[in-house]
């Protein structure tokens, strides 16, 4: 299978309720793209310090379902409103599992 | 569950060889680590520009089967003797599965 990770760390203008909406949003995403095998977002958990601020972990069959999901309007549209207004640094990795 | 997200980029010391016994070293953790309860690393796969070099994703039953991995001696040896020589920068995320 093909997993697609990403770290955010958000900006000081990531207020608690942009959070917790962004974390709403990403949510409905496997309802609404039917490539989505898994999909597991959260808040860190302030359990070691230094870390970055949310984790979206997105499970496919292969790397054609994956950029579905990243190219889908639905996903586009939570990137656009929920997430780049908060983002101050995002690091990925797409990798076989 | 809990779930511990660690996305690394490599500085110019990573050769190919080195990234290979880090992921081979990292693959032999899940018999040598009881609580464990998924385990799965990899390198990016050139998918998309911009990211990180590697990836790792563990899954616990809670954050104290975390911090037993995290402390554990064979994890502590594969982070000191294959992970910190080629590390240039480490982003990590613990949360809520």
């Amino acid at each position: 299978m093909f997993r697609h990770v990403v770290l955010f760390t958000w900006s000081d203008d990531a207020t608690p309720a942009r959070q917790h909406a962004l974390a709403g949003e990403l949510r409905k995403l496997p309802d609404l793209i039917e490539t989505i095998r898994a999909y597991r977002v959260g808040p860190d958990l302030g359990v070691n310090p230094g870390n970055c601020d949310f984790a979206v972990v997105a499970d496919f069959d292969n790397a054609d379902g994956y950029l579905v999901y990243r190219d889908h309007p639905a996903h586009r549209a939570v990137v656009e409103q929920y997430v780049n207004p908060i983002v101050a640094r995002r690091n990925a990795v797409q990798y076989e599992i």
